[in-house]
């Protein structure tokens, strides 16, 4: 049968095998809910980059660039890091550059041996979990972390998505019955619960709650973002 | 306010400050349940090796040696790794060397700079709270782990001792909210959600079912075990 771990940090990445297996990457607060909600609104493509300087460099060739520094949008950027700028559609058919630095890291650790690297947010739970169904392949569920460490947002997420490939998927990983089952107990007040977290903590401070409400919602999409090459681009799944 | 936070594995200790702070280590199956069982029944010392030999050698100086290799007790010791062995007193005022792979990795990492290492388990879980709340550092709750991964009963005890030290402690760790919430959530049918993870798995094929109910006992010795030098000694809470 085939199998789902999940790893909730890439600094415990090297403990696990990524060969072959499908890798969804995941950054609640904000970096993949705003892929998806770009990916959404019709964005052609989100090419993510680790530093601000490499992604400035991408406007010269036409790319939309979407950066923050200490919750502000980045100098000479067009966009910061908030999904809610994308829900009008007004980057439609556009290819946007984006900083990230956890997401990034995640991503370029283990696209060389993945199967596939999908991204991960609630915003497109059930989408990713059908896709997933769908394949053949093992599943590694990667938290992206903040800066290292567990964070409440990601594992939780990933709790969610390993919790719907049941019975589909089994499981020997103990970071799966500890996460399915503390999402399971807390979904009925997600917004409440992660409220307590770190990170929420931190972008309350920032003036910017309507991203978390948005970050929380669940099944707004019928797709999947994908990465092919250095690109993450959206599949539907119906 | 002191603070408490948990790391769930050795290998994310890098990310945490350990100068000046009490570090709760933690090795459920079984290390630190047995070292707890042995100075509750009268060992004089506990003095943990990460290697056989180096605890084998102990033997010349009249240390009774402790030691499992795959299940079984390693050749020429005298005893295994299970906690049950001392419960009748028969290793009274003996001193004692063990071999434990996690548990003294997580020892040898913390004792330059912490102040005190503390080892953790549920058969002593209301005493080791009671002796952080009645000290000024803040907590760092180091569990060992399953070869570097997180693991549900380490984690799981982590989030029983946090809950104790609230309200006198607070957290802004995730680790914290998540671990807390788990155990909260899981008290009432402990045994049954550890069955379900993948060392309690491993244990059960050596037929050691007795090992981990002892382990999964709360609260039997109101005692602590605490570091002193390259020992593990008893220390009276009442």
């Amino acid at each position: 049968m085939k199998k789902v771990e999940i790893c909730v940090s890439p600094e415990l990445l090297h403990l696990y095998e990524v060969s072959g297996k499908n890798v969804v990457i995941v950054d609640i607060f904000r970096a993949t809910s705003t892929m998806m909600a770009a990916l959404a609104n019709g964005v052609a493509s989100i090419t993510p980059f680790m530093d601000l300087e490499s992604c400035r460099a991408k406007a010269a060739e036409g790319y939309v660039i979407a950066g923050e520094r200490n919750g502000l949008t980045a100098d000479g950027f067009e966009l910061g890091n908030s999904p809610i700028a994308y829900l009008d559609g007004a980057y439609a058919g556009k290819k946007i550059a984006m900083t990230t630095t956890n997401g990034t890291l995640a991503i370029e650790k283990t696209k060389a041996e993945a199967a596939r690297v999908i991204i991960g947010a609630f915003v497109n739970l059930r989408a990713t979990a059908d896709f997933l169904i769908g394949l053949p392949e093992d599943v590694l569920i990667l938290c992206a972390g903040w800066k290292g460490k567990f964070n409440l947002e990601d594992s939780l997420y990933a709790g969610a998505l390993a919790a719907l490939l049941f019975p589909q998927f089994d499981t020997d990983c103990d970071t799966v019955f500890a996460m399915k089952n503390l999402y399971q107990d807390n979904a009925h007040r997600l917004n409440l619960f992660l409220g307590q977290a770190s990170h929420a903590k931190r972008l309350q401070n920032h003036n910017i709650e309507a991203d978390i409400d948005f970050c929380l919602q669940l099944n707004q999409y019928d797709l999947i973002g994908i990465l092919k090459g250095d690109e993450l681009i959206a599949e539907k799944t119906k």
